[in-house]
Formats: C-alpha cells, structure tokens, sequence
C-alpha cells in the first residue's frame, strides 16, 4: 500500500516540521478544489478500503496482538478491533459523506450598500487541521474524510496502539486522492508513535490551524493545557434531564428511560435526573420504577431514597460524574430554578432537558440554560449530528466559540469576506 | 464618581480572582437581560459622560502629566489625550450602540426533522470576554458597550498610562448598569496597572471565554504567546493592490491613491501595489504619478524604478512592512497568478483588492486569496465594520476561527442549539 515516506530524521520535531510543509503546500490546493475531486477522492478511498479489506484486517490484527501482549482492556481492545462489518462501515461512511452538500463556496449572507458595495460571506476551508484521537481506526477514516470534503488538509495522529490500522487506513485515503488529482499529503498520519510528536502538534501555530482533540478526559485535557493552536473540543457529556411538575407522566418515564438507556455510552446519555418536589408523589415513581426494570442502578439523594428501598445513597462526586454506564443520580429541586441552579453548578455545558407540558417553563429553560444543546420533550440521546440531520460529525463541540454542539461539514469552514464595487473610493 | 472597590489583597493574582467571580456571577445575570435594560444602561452612560466631562478631563490631565513625565512620545501622547470632542465622540459611540440591534435570541437557522423534531440555532453571549488595549482611553467606551450589547461581561485592561481617565470612563458605564438594575460587574476594570495581571488574565481559563487583544504588534504578540484563553486578534494589514491588465487606468489610479492614501494609519491603508507586466507601460506611470503627487514615498522594485527616478529601490522588507504612513512598495507581477503568489508569501490575510474589468480574473482572485477580506474594484480602506453596515466594531478579525474581518455586535455572540419535541424518542 502506497505509505506516506518517513523524513530520514526521525527526531518528533522534524518529523511534525516535515508534515507541516507538505500540509502548507497540499491546502494551497485542496482550499479550491472542485467538490467533483474531492467526491472523486472519497469514493475511490471507499473502494480501495473495501477492496483492501484483507490488507487492512492484516495490519489491525497485528495492532490487535501487540496490544493483547501490552496488556490492553477488553474494552480498549474492543474499540482498536475491525472486522468486516467495521471495515464496510467504515467505506459506507465515506460513501455517505460524498453525498453531502459540499460547504464550501456557500453564501451565508450577501447584503449592498448605499454607496454600491456588494458584501457577501462565503464560507472557505479552515485550513490545516489536526485531528488527535486514541484507538478507534474508524476515525482514521471519519475525520479524514469530513476534513477532505470540507477543504481542509488534516493531520491524523490516532493512539499508539492503533497505528497500523490507521496507516493502511489512510493509505487508501491518499490513493483515493492521487486518483482525483489532488496532493496525497491532503491526508497525512503522523508517522511514529513517539508521544514527543503530539507535543509538536500542539506547538504548532505556524501551520496548524485548528486541533480536534478526540478521546477520553485525559486526552482533552492534556491537548486543552498544552495547546497553542486552537482548539475545538469534546469534553464530557453530562447531560440532565429535568422532570417538572408540569410533565406528563408518562412522557416523563419514557424520555428519562430512553436519554439514559438507549446507550449508556454515548455522550448524549443522562447522568442525572432532576425532579420537581410537588412531581416527586406522581412522577418520580414511575421513572423510577421503568429505569431499574431497564437495569440501571439508581442513586439519589435523601428524597429520593425515601421513596423507593432500592434507591442507594448519591454523594457529592455523583453531581459531577460522567458515568457512560448504567448508572443515574437522581435529585429532587425546587421547579425549574432549582433544576437551573443545580445544572449550572455541575452541568457541562453538553446537553440538558426538560419535560413538561408548561410552555413558558419551557421557554424560561430553553433561554437559560447555558448548554450547546437545550432540549424540550426530547431525549437527550439526539445530541448527535447524524439526528441534527446535519450528516456525519467530527463530534459535540462543548466550546464556546466558532461551534457548539454536533461539528459537521459546515463547521468545519469559516468564510471570507468578498466585496465587490465599481471603483468605489472611501471618502 | 463610584469606582470599583478593590480587594484587600493587593497581589494580582488575587485580584484577577476576585475579578472572575464577580464576572461570573453578572454573566448569569447579563446573559438574558432584555434589550432595554442593556440599552438603558448605555444611555445613562452616555449622559453620565457628558454630565461628567469635567471629572473625566480631569483624570485625563493627570494622566497626560505622568505620560509627558515619563517621555512618551508625541503621537502616543495625542492617542492618550481626551478634550471635550473626543469625551463628546464617546458618548456619541454609546448612542450609536444602543441603535444597533441586539443579537442576542436572534435566530440563525430553523428546521425540522421527519422524526418531528423541531432544531433551532440561536444567538447566546460568550459569556467574559477580556479586552487587553493600549493608551486610547476611549477604548474603555467602545468596547465596554459593545460587550454590553451583545450581552458579554467584560473585563477591561487598559494601558497603564490610561489608568485615571479609563477609570474614570468605566465608573460612568458601571453608574449606567446600576440605574438599568443590572449589576455593575457586568463591566470591570482591572483594578492595577501591575503587569502581573495581564498574565494572570491570559491564563484565567477559569471564567475568561476570550481575549480581544486591541493595539501595537508587541501586545498581540504577547497575548498570542502567552494566552490559555482564546483569542480573537487584530493582527496586520499588510494589504495589497493588484492592477491588473485588464484594469480602468482611471480608476487603478483613484482607486490605489484612496487605498493608500486617505488615511495611512488605519489597518485597512494599502501597503504594497502589484502592477500586472503588461500593465507596467499603462498604468504604472498614472498611478506612480498620482501617488507622489500626494505625497507619498514611492519603493519599487527594479522594473518599478526603471519606470520613474523618483522611485527609490524596495528590499526585502519593504514586502513585508506595514508603514502605517505616506510610504508604498511596488512590485511587477506576472498576472494575477503572480499577484497571488505574492500576497501568500508576503500577506497578512487582512485585506487584499484587485483592479480589473475581467470578470473571470477578479473571479479568480476573489476565490483563491485566502484574506479575511477580499475586494473588486474597491479601495481597500473600507476594510471597516461602519463601512460594512455592521455598526461599530471591536476589531478585525486576522484569525481564522470564529469571526473573520470585522467584528461587531454579532461577531461577539456564539449560538446554542435548541431543540424542540412531543416526548420524542431515538429509536
């Protein structure tokens, strides 16, 4: 497979300098490529991964055993393992991201001026992106894919573990682009597992324009503490969902069951429900029975546990703890104020709810609740850019700036600013 | 006049501390105040600023006798001194500021999903935003109110030499937030000119959502360096005229003499000319001409000086100075495809115009210059957020991420997603 070459130093700071130049040069073409080429390049790159498959089991299988002999969880090595279903998903996803409008060269605004000034907003490419994540290989090619479709070159630097995956998955990427007549070194993997070379990256403002961290807390917070190179991350998910006194109790019961236990492991998942204290006779039962017949351990506070043996004691770290597993905190608080002021002290700022048949209680947590997602009679598992409708995403921006919440296509551009005029002079 | 109080402990560190609890406290409040209470607040500053002309003179004074005690020079001197037009003209920007409309709740985008899920975006504040500046006092005003508007708390760190007047100023626009029944935190003023807290801001990611650096090369270099923050920057305005073959002679001239020449200070002043070859015989001459005739220093490149002997020879870093005065390079280039190369090389990726009547080259350049701004047949001086309807401005955007070009009202603003359903589940 046609492997990107290594510069002859080896040295993580020469290596990093080397992908910066090849990634400089390679945006100076890819920022103005036809949708036509880019589409070209994935569904080749889909091709080759389906064609290439056996290859690509080949490389994982030997990341599969070095991390097997390394001692790796099953867990861990469940998200490092491909098999042919995960390689066909993996092409699917590229087919699926050809289909996709092409954002770039989009008008997002266009307005004239007195003096005859056309201005318009048209969105362009970022730039040069860096993408670091741990060992899913699928990533290789999800991210690799939205950057290319949006104009921007990338920079993949996925976990040690995972590095031979990722290189032949990637290689048939820069195929798909030989292929379409763009630079190969559109996509680019970091070539070395030395830990020094994500130090680098983070370094690296003189041609990165943007890192997406992707992983676990210890990632984000190592690549949020260290960067000098913005960044656009996905910090935790610990979402609320908020029963009022006004909520249907049936809805209740089936939306708090569903934001919890659809997936425990999704980021959209509940941690916490908070309920109303005049719904605490009425509601809280019902919820409360449904999520431990689903299986969930429920821990509430000394309200809650009153009103149900099974319920265990919640402490302080349940308020702030992102459990992506079978487990809810439950707290009873005083009406939406109370589920406000409560979501501001440990909420994180990801995706919070409400259920309730009141619409200016509604109205008032819609507009108050600081989160990139607020949501009303829904489930907070369609914190999600596939359900936005917005195609594949990159993740859930927990940021504040440029993007928040699902970061697809689109907000993986920024635009420029074009003005038209017919010799226009400033007075 | 009714100033912050500080806290007891004087070490900056701490003070910054107190500083983000205070912010963070008016920011929960300030996030959804309605548009009249905001625009009363700046109104009441606005009459607090004239009624209180003679206390703000005053400080000034006191200012301006320390800065000629301590040798500033002449031209930081008049950027730090008030009179009544100037402390009128402040006033005045508030005025202008309470006419814009509020971005805040606006919504950006509406749709539906087939599931029936209803997904909004809407307009939310940052949250604190730090505005680190130089000498200009009425900084203090402009950028106060234009966070205010847009329903950001603000953190104000002035120049040192600016301290009295800028405090002065700060007391009206705090006066005006008491009177609308808003907390006066929602606007502070670092209470110390000590150094040491401008870096503890730049490391404040604790309550901090942004820094908007406004000044001199070394401060946003610094700022850039140093910050954990994001930062919106205004960088250079290296900006380049290209007169293309196929440009109006009487208007590449007009056109080149305002860009360069109506006021040389600002960062839209056009700095380097690109005169296409074929055009050296027609153009260049008129436009060489006009130039000088204006008084303007004329630096060209050996083809530019064969033109004229009153042009003296460009080096090196004539591409890449931004004079900030009567001084221009020029430069012949092969096409526009020799402009363009010029302007990657040498730009700043503020503001970069092309002269010409072929639609399919203008086309061209406006496509493939990857500048925040880009221009047709326009004086790149309306590189300004006024000129482009946006109301008054903070800045211009030289980052990628976020906002590009002028930043104003709604540039100060993120979203949040908001969805709406009727107990909707993900299957």
């Amino acid at each position: 497979m046609n492997v990107q070459t290594k510069p002859a130093d080896s040295d993580p700071a020469a290596i990093v300098r080397d992908l910066g130049q090849r990634a400089k040069a390679a945006a100076a073409t890819l920022r103005t490529a036809s949708t036509e080429a880019k589409n070209t390049a994935l569904r080749e790159a889909a091709r080759l991964i389906r064609a290439e498959r056996s290859q690509i089991l080949a490389a994982n299988a030997r990341d599969m055993e070095a991390a097997r002999a390394g001692g790796l969880n099953d867990a861990m090595l469940d998200r490092l393992l491909l098999n042919d279903a995960r390689v066909e998903g993996m092409a699917a996803g590229l087919d699926e991201i050809v289909a996709l409008p092409d954002p770039v060269g989009q008008v997002i605004e266009e307005w004239a001026r007195p003096n005859g000034l056309r201005i318009s907003r048209v969105r362009v490419p970022i730039g040069v992106i860096g993408v670091i994540y741990e060992s899913r290989p699928n990533v290789t090619a999800d991210a690799g894919a939205l950057c290319l479709k949006s104009g921007n070159v990338v920079i993949l630097r996925g976990g040690s573990e995972s590095f031979h995956s990722s290189r032949a998955v990637a290689a048939c990427l820069r195929r798909g682009l030989a292929t379409a007549g763009l630079p190969e070194d559109c996509i680019q993997l970091v070539p070395t597992t030395d830990r020094a070379a994500v130090g680098a990256l983070l370094q690296a403002t003189g041609f990165l324009n943007l890192i997406v961290p992707r992983g676990g807390r210890a990632l984000i917070e190592r690549v949020s503490a260290e960067s000098r190179v913005p960044v656009l991350k996905h910090f935790e998910g610990l979402c609320h969902v908020y029963v009022d006194r006004a909520a249907d109790v049936a809805m209740a019961r089936d939306v708090v069951a569903n934001a919890k236990m659809r997936r425990v492991g999704v980021c959209g998942a509940a941690e916490t429900l908070l309920i109303d204290r005049p719904a605490l006779a009425t509601h809280a039962g019902p919820v409360i029975e449904r999520l431990i017949a689903l299986g969930c351990e429920v821990r509430g506070d000394a309200e809650i546990q009153a009103l149900d043996p099974r319920v265990t004691a919640a402490s302080e770290a349940d308020w702030r703890t992102e459990y992506l597993a079978p487990v809810i905190s439950v707290a009873a608080v005083d009406g939406v104020e109370g589920a406000m002021r409560h979501i501001a002290t440990w909420g994180s700022g990801h995706t919070d709810a409400i259920i309730t048949a009141d619409a200016a209680t509604a109205t008032r947590f819609l507009d108050e609740v600081d989160s990139a997602i607020v949501m009303h009679n829904a489930s907070t598992q369609f914190a999600d850019g596939g359900e936005f409708g917005l195609g594949a995403e990159i993740g859930i921006s927990t940021d504040r700036l440029h993007a928040r919440g699902p970061v697809g296509l689109v907000e993986l551009t920024t635009y420029k600013n074009v003005v038209r005029g017919q010799g226009t002079l400033r007075p």
